[in-house]
């Protein structure tokens, strides 16, 4: 007999899940490690910067009450006492109508309060003594970068949840980071479902085919900013998969299954949820691909029961399991960013559902465009090889044509939206 | 004396750097670590798709010419002979109405060439024997996917140089792929420079700063795919730094130093081209920051001489560092995309060369936009964490306009461009 489902919303469906998502925990890991993890605290200025009055270019530190009257008609000549590069300091006290040759980065001699820019002064020399003039007058404060100009000590510069790109390495090193408090990684369980399926080294064989479905969802537990405990193919015996699930929800964060979840006759994922005793969130929902996507929690762990068809499992991942993983990486927007597209090819079928079909982006000057990846047969592996979004096709839709809008989900983008839905 | 040097284009210096880009070498590694690293060759589909005639939907599978003449007046029985799960074949010979109960993925047994969805079967049983009936006809290969639908042996599936995304991990799975032949990673030797630099696990002290162009460059290294060998802090020794480069160049395929290679009194890097006898490409390009960019090639291996100034260093690097790290990685857009945006902010600065300015794209309504993502000055580090492009102003304009379009160049991208400039 068909057990009969009752489908929800995508947005009820989210909403459920998200109920048991929350932030993870800190570890701290050396600088050097830290590209491309998720910040888990605000990254404050531990000091002002610049921490000392600097010289912005190459030039001479001089006192500018000294350059007062300087015109093309009457230059003024200044003692060159010291030359400093970036690091050093001068020893010497600048007394009226001398300098200090200075490069870019030094810190400026005490007296001194403007830089006369290389290009602007004449260099001599006289009786083994160097000099240097200027034909103008230089302002207080000229060409001089202020101590806690940048930033001020205290300042909030990057907040947590973010991924740590290049320039925020940038600002950890600044400001004495060494160690960096990063998301520990969520741990995600895996295991597949199907006697169908082959590993990826076996041979073919008759009526079966390669398990896929582990190596995509590892890569998009990855992409999502954690890490995959793979358990392998889960066996024939119900016993023995009961056991293998309890077991391997104390060894994880969430778990994912992919396959045994539909209403078909070797499908017994439902039955484990049930001798658990968790609680299914829901069993199906108004989407395609991935209807039959099922979402239990047991003791606050979520198990996410994707579909085995690799679309709906892709599908099922990104809305369901992402964002949960973004949350434990303390990201506010843990959500795929969502925006408006210009559809770039027919998409003639309806939709009495909404679909989300494999795509992929593109500019058309300056304006996004979407268009499906591929032949959009959800048992189709090809298509997602192409996607780097998911167009939204609402429900109770009659096809879309070039040219219409579209929503779009981007999947590798880091932003993220707070909530799409 | 300040020694002149004269600059060249962007194009230019880009085109005189490609000259010595090259495509890298294949290294073989588990699909299991496949994820993120560059395809070094094409990927081939190693079979039909579906391999087999296959079941789409969970049903029934039959002999179409049974079918002939069913209808709500005139049911047609047939009797159910087996039952087969996906992965499995069944061993019975189907004869004239009789069926077989098949899920979705199964085989299909070899007499029959339809399936009847489980939704329009009558199902019941009788004697012990279970029986289904339909009111409606099936055309021959209703409901079947027929072998090799999907993909034909020998399609090129993906090119190489493609950046392995989850959908990629699914259809090197599905093929067999178990090695994945992947671009050997590049290493890039990276030398700081600049006496003013404290380590990040340092105190501050007078006049010095932390070092935060090697964790940022090593970030930027990272995101092009690439390797750090990340060789420490050149001494302030003539000698020392002469043999330090060049022991290091034996160790890597490029090499990077950051600093010390402007018309300073304290800049040798030019003094060690000269002696390591390498050959200048350029050491001024006429854009903003980084014009003192300077890039030798010695024996074929490109040294980056980058400004020690972190906007200037960031922009060099992923002008000239990048599309060589890429062209390693066998793609064929080795440079950054470039897109049309928007500009949200005046920017009235007048701009003598090509300036690039670090922004945040977002969108609106679907169109690209463009933001300066903190106040543009060139020491300044924190704006390159907000950064995930960077804006082209063009040289001899005066400024730019809220509203106004320009091109930007993408940090964050995968697909890259052929050639930009």
């Amino acid at each position: 007999m068909v057990e009969r489902r009752k489908p929800i919303s995508i947005g009820e469906a989210v909403k459920r899940v998200m109920n048991y998502a929350k932030n993870g925990k800190t570890e701290y890991i050396s600088i050097t490690n830290s590209y491309g993890r998720y910040l888990s605290e605000d990254i404050i200025a531990t000091h002002d910067v610049p921490h000392f009055d600097r010289a912005p270019y190459d030039g001479f530190a001089v006192r500018s009450i000294d350059t007062v009257g300087a015109s093309q008609e009457n230059q003024v000549e200044f003692e060159v006492i010291d030359h400093i590069g970036a690091g050093l300091i001068t020893s010497k006290n600048v007394g009226p109508f001398q300098c200090v040759r200075i490069m870019t980065g030094a810190q400026m001699p005490e007296q001194c309060d403007a830089v006369v820019m290389l290009e602007l002064a004449k260099e001599m020399e006289r009786d083994g003594k160097n000099y240097m003039a200027v034909k103008r007058a230089s302002k207080n404060g000229e060409n001089v970068s202020f101590r806690g100009e940048d930033a001020k000590e205290g300042d909030v510069l990057v907040k947590k949840g973010t991924f740590i790109n290049p320039g925020i390495q940038a600002v950890l090193a600044t400001f004495g980071y060494a160690q960096v408090p990063v998301a520990q990684k969520p741990v995600v369980g895996l295991f597949a479902t199907g006697t169908e399926l082959l590993e990826v080294e076996e041979p073919l064989s008759p009526g079966k085919i390669r398990n896929s479905n582990s190596h995509m969802i590892s890569a998009q537990i990855e992409r999502a900013g954690a890490e995959v405990h793979y358990f392998g193919k889960l066996p024939d015996d119900f016993d023995i998969c009961f056991e293998a699930v309890k077991n391997a929800l104390d060894k994880v964060d969430m778990l994912v299954t992919t396959g045994g979840v539909s209403v078909g006759d070797f499908d017994y994922l439902p039955d484990i949820y049930e001798k658990l005793q968790a609680e299914v969130l829901f069993n199906k929902v108004g989407m395609r691909p991935g209807s039959v996507t099922t979402v239990a929690q047991y003791q606050g762990k979520l198990l996410f029961g994707l579909s085995g068809n690799p679309s709906a499992c892709y599908v099922g991942f990104e809305l369901f399991t992402r964002p949960v993983i973004r949350t434990l990486l303390f990201s506010e927007k843990p959500h795929l960013r969502k925006e408006q597209a210009i559809l770039t090819a027919n998409f003639p079928k309806a939709n009495p559902f909404a679909r989300f079909v494999r795509s992929a982006l593109d500019f058309q000057d300056g304006r996004l465009t979407a268009s499906p990846s591929g032949v959009d047969k959800s048992n189709i592996v090809m298509s997602l090889a192409g996607a780097d979004s998911l167009m939204i096709l609402p429900g109770g839709t009659r096809g879309f044509a070039a040219g219409d809008e579209v929503e779009l989900l981007l999947l590798e983008d880091q932003t993220g939206s707070e909530w799409p839905w």
